[in-house]
């Protein structure tokens, strides 16, 4: 019997999905746990990462002529409370700054002193902060509209937390706009929803589905909230990012008015969109293997790395000339408008080491150039979308020449395999037992894999959500916008009622 | 009589210095106060100039070897108290976190819930936490030299607040590098004060003083602070930039251990060095005038501005394709490896609101194009370093193929205007009274302006500048570096001992 392949990564998606996901952290050295209660420290590859989303978002934002602004961090308590639906979505988990100064008490010890006046809450989303200064920013439909994003640290007190899926302190982006009609304020909200699907699909090679949140996970404050829905390699659901209507919620919470075309005054209609460091766990639960992390070029801090193989002191004057040459002809090509990122790692450990964190971490290609290779003028190249032992043995210039070509296939290839496993589990169900049995342990290969999207009809309320999140574990994910998902009428798989299409059923993060 | 000329801003430098930095934050849309005590809100052009300063110094930073990571916004008051002399200089101003949830009182107020077991501070500062981080990543020489850097909020809870230069929470950089020897650390320190030195001096147009603090300026829990000083307009200084050599302090606090090559456990030498918003108020105090904000090409989130003027409906189809191709072709020239950054302000305002509005913004170049400079094939061409109506006429083709020398002429004049200005306002001492009466508001042309920087030999104590700055408000700004400003020994103007060499005493920020 052929021995079993050993796997970097251990438990294997298949033996602990979770565990997994957690190993494939740390071993692409994204992130660590702090000392700090549900706080993570990003590291320099997990950071890497989340500048490159910040840029092609960012580009994408200015694009659709959005501008960047920055708010306070600290919430007085009185404006989270001018919107009730809002303040009760929140106030369970926020941290509260009570006062300003430390002090020595008599044991020696450093005591908060300094009350103030009225607490504090550091922002966990900045709608009201932000309502107040765009209130002071509108005085006539003239400055309308206002398009604003900023790129921010918020906190939610979460109970339960996993690095980058949920953690009480996240990195994110929230744009917030201000319109003159219910129309432009609807079109920016579906415009953004829009800039997301194609930031995951084209940048990340993340397949979603696209779609309305039902009013039980809508945004606290929200007349209705936008969804892109990722699936994962465990089958589960992960919302990737968010786009809100907010109607005149929050003009009328925080005053946001303006004179109007005729004169009058009209509250603005508002709406705000997010995405955040969320999407670092989504993009490693789509796309990594049981030997690490994969990363779609386009996202990769590091999209080459070379590797010199230089098993003695002599073989350095050889095979760095080579190295170095390779490393600026292959920083000279562009790859979607920006130079290749090319690392040269010329460390002195052992080459397996070296090139089993570098398959960890997710690079995109690795060109191992040896004395051998020199003199045949070849590199080893291989890359992440395949085997760790597959290695095309191809003369540098085509190296050069293909690297473009190459980077674009494998982040084609990923796409489509992401998009093959979320087509092949995303299931229309007309009956409620096989439904049942689609999102029931017993029926799954493994505990945690299971499942997948179930399409159905569904009309059903609030209170019959809660109730198959009681028995399934299980929420609807969106009303899909997309006509062949939703379907026509048909009979709601629950309730027996007229359901006016399908929706999407799933368990999530 | 000729009427004086009428100023964008009033009061003027001359008339009311401070207020006049107030107006022009204003009128240049940089920033507005916000409810938040002492915070402020970045507006969009203010964000934008963050940006540019943050894109270059990223770049300088990564040239230098070092990656950007995240550390938790709260600290627990435990770390802080781990380094006596920093928890000194930072608990009398730190915002605390005490409780991690709101609910609703009797009195139908939401108040602070959920005491924790230790309060966080929010970071004034990230030494103690970026240090626990260090110590996990350190086992080895190997591991040696950590090179970090975050961009982040901070706040310090300070009682008197001036947008950009002193405000409650700020926004910054702070580099954090652990190493093998005393020699690398200072290396690294010395090195990053240099960065910083560039980068004023190349990028913002603002030369500088560098040179090292004495114990009474230095950062809490640092062995030695190098500073760059930077004179702005009303002959004060502003610290622009720090670097901190912090020798082993920290790495005791926290434990950053790691085996030498000789395998013994040695602690690391650590650094630290930062910049902030603060510069936006450095850079506008050097080089803004009494129209308004005026912008270093390399910074200005837009460098050319172009303005059509379409005085009646049927110009704009004569105008606007001119304007749009001209704008097409201007973007298509590079300016220090980017894209020359153009606006059109097609506004349907009033042309001189408008072009009032660059000029209160300091956009480097304004240009005009009406139906009579289509008719002849030309431009208006503004420069904002030169007074509000000079224009040049000049042919389309001019414009387009001078453009990046006019930036760099912009760029070099602005930088060589401080420069006088700093040559001219910085004097040697050797007579205390003639020292005393360098800053003494009587000899000076405004209460607001004057004295400038004083080289005199030094050779006091921290008592002595103590009671220098009670008599003259000034204090030691830097020992320089340059030799030829530090010049050689002499007796001490204060003290009449011998000194070293000179040193900076100045009024500042």
């Amino acid at each position: 019997m052929a021995k079993a392949p050993k796997n970097a990564i251990s438990p294997t998606r298949a033996e602990d999905f979770p565990e997994w996901y957690q190993q494939v952290v740390r071993a692409a050295d994204l992130a660590e746990n702090s000392e700090v209660r549900g706080c993570m420290v990003i590291k320099p590859w997990g950071y890497g990462l989340w500048e490159k989303m910040q840029q092609q978002l960012d580009r994408m934002f200015k694009d659709t002529g959005h501008k960047n602004a920055y708010f306070p961090l600290l919430i007085p308590v009185s404006y989270l409370e001018k919107e009730a639906t809002h303040v009760e979505g929140f106030a369970t988990e926020c941290a509260v700054v009570t006062h300003h100064r430390l002090e020595l008490d008599s044991d020696g010890k450093m005591v908060p002193k300094g009350e103030l006046t009225e607490p504090y809450v550091i922002r966990p989303t900045s709608e009201t902060i932000i309502g107040a200064a765009f209130a002071r920013w509108t005085q006539s439909y003239r400055d309308l509209p206002l398009l604003i994003n900023q790129w921010a640290n918020v906190m939610r007190w979460e109970m339960r937390t996993r690095m980058f899926l949920r953690t009480a302190e996240f990195l994110w982006q929230e744009g917030h706009t201000a319109h003159e009609t219910k129309e432009e304020a609807l079109e920016e909200t579906h415009k953004m929803h829009e800039v997301y699907e194609t930031f995951l699909r084209d940048h990340l090679a993340v397949p979603v589905i696209a779609g309305e949140k039902t009013e039980a996970e809508r945004f606290p404050g929200a007349l209705n909230t936008y969804t892109v829905e990722a699936m994962v390699q465990d089958r589960k659901a992960i919302q990737a990012g968010t786009s809100h209507f907010l109607g005149q919620n929050f003009s009328k919470a925080a005053g946001i008015e303006y004179e109007s075309r005729e004169g009058k005054r009209e509250l603005a209609w508002t709406t705000s969109w997010g995405v955040s460091t969320r999407m670092i766990g989504t993009l490693l639960m789509a796309h990594s293997d049981d030997d690490g992390l994969v990363l779609p070029p386009r996202v990769a801090p590091t999209q080459v790395v070379i590797i010199p193989v230089m098993p003695k002191d002599e073989h350095r004057e050889i095979v760095m000339p080579v190295v170095e040459d390779l490393a600026t002809r292959l920083k000279a090509q562009t790859f979607h408008q920006a130079p290749v990122e090319v690392e040269v790692d010329a460390r002195d450990i052992g080459g397996g080491t070296k090139t089993w964190e570098w398959i960890k971490k997710g690079a995109p290609i690795r060109i191992e150039v040896g004395p051998r290779d020199v003199e045949k003028g070849s590199v080893a190249l291989a890359r992440r979308d395949k085997g760790p032992k597959e290695k095309a043995f191809i003369p540098v210039d085509e190296a050069v020449g293909g690297i473009v070509d190459t980077l674009q296939e494998i982040q084609d290839n990923l796409l489509a395999r992401a998009k093959g496993f979320l087509d092949e589990n995303l299931v229309e169900f007309d009956d409620i037992e096989k439904f049942r049995a689609f999102f029931t342990p017993e029926n799954a290969d493994k505990p945690e894999i299971h499942g997948g999207f179930a399409l159905v009809h569904w009309a059903g309320s609030t209170e019959d959500e809660e109730a198959l999140q009681a028995e399934l574990k299980i929420t609807v994910r969106c009303i899909p916008k997309d006509a062949d998902l939703r379907g026509g009428k048909g009979t709601c798989i629950y309730t027996g009622k007229e359901a006016e299409g399908r929706v999407i059923f799933a368990k999530s993060y």
